[in-house]
């Protein structure tokens, strides 16, 4: 009944599947019959829905932590040009997609998040441990003096990743890249000259020493 | 069969349920019956279940229209003021229901933006029109001189509503305000300190004339 690579074909349509619905939308039936594993063995592979659903949280978040390291720790790009980077190629495959799939913690957290305890801390983990490899390069753009030395990476880190929910969420339901490009206008214009005083202001109390 | 009070009953219902879950954990059944409206007469108030959320939809619309003109067309108080007292009121908001009531057009973008166009659009212009407002204030702080001339209302408007649905999500996972304090004190800083030069930097290309 049990064979080595249907454990695998569930976790990877898993991942496509809610990166495209919440959890609601998808059918556990469908979900085994589009993987071919029969309805009857998938207590064997996992604990239960919520168990699956974890399992296959944590593929997505390996997936993305390879594509942040590749992309955000290539310290031989400036480091604002590697978070642009990161925002042109998502966006890229939002519209390779045709905006149907969006950010799968994005899409769980709204739908599970006030629902199921494990899911919401798993992923609040996911986004944390995100949030370090862009806290990493804000502190190389700070290094290189590229964001003023008052700007908070760590503060920054977190904004972005809700931010970045919040445009991709838009960018779906509006079939458009719009809300990422405004986004992406706002923040690297808060990176390259926020926490200078403004011309009018006679000093900012927001500068370190 | 039919009362008068039972639709007002059912959109009443419809709009708290809507903020706290999506749409597909909302049974109809409980609904009515929690509406105490017998379950034969949900199709004699609408035409079906997505006019029901069409409807759900503008009630809420019309409830934070007169809340965001009432915080942020208020102006015996310093436009950025305005903006800090509308985040407050609603972390507030979200702090007294627990965390479980997020923004219904957040909770319901992220779960049917992908599968009904008549939805989806509505929620895309009660953003706009949530956009306006929020625009007008910024304006306002643009002719009082408390943002800098450089930076632009309109697309500093569209992000702020979706950076704020990625913060009350991520806010509404995590049981805590912490995200929106990022975000509030990231926009609060952009507000009034990005568009000046860096001190390192010889100009700033993006200044207005």
């Amino acid at each position: 009944m049990t064979e080595p690579d249907a454990r695998e074909r569930l976790i990877v349509r898993g991942v496509n599947v809610l990166s495209e619905h919440g959890f609601a939308a998808t059918g556990l039936d469908s979900l085994l019959k589009e993987s071919r594993v029969p309805k009857g063995s998938f207590y064997y592979y996992f604990r239960s829905k919520s168990d699956f659903v974890l399992v296959v949280i944590d593929r997505y978040a390996e997936l993305w932590d390879r594509k942040l390291r590749r992309i955000l720790g290539n310290v031989a790009m400036p480091p604002l040009e590697r978070i642009e980077r990161y925002i042109d190629e998502s966006t890229a495959g939002m519209k390779k997609y045709g905006f149907k799939r969006g950010c799968l913690v994005g899409n769980l957290g709204q739908e599970l998040g006030s629902l199921d305890p494990a899911i919401a801390t798993r992923l609040a983990e996911v986004l944390d441990a995100w949030a370090l490899h862009m806290e990493a390069c804000l502190l190389d753009a700070r290094a290189a003096g590229d964001i003023h030395a008052s700007l908070n990476p760590k503060t920054l880190a977190q904004f972005f990743w809700t931010s970045w929910e919040g445009a991709v969420l838009r960018a779906k339901v509006q079939r458009s890249t719009l809300p990422i490009e405004h986004f992406k206008e706002v923040l690297l214009c808060h990176l390259r000259t926020a926490g200078a005083a403004k011309s009018s202001a006679a000093a900012n109390p927001g500068v370190a020493p």
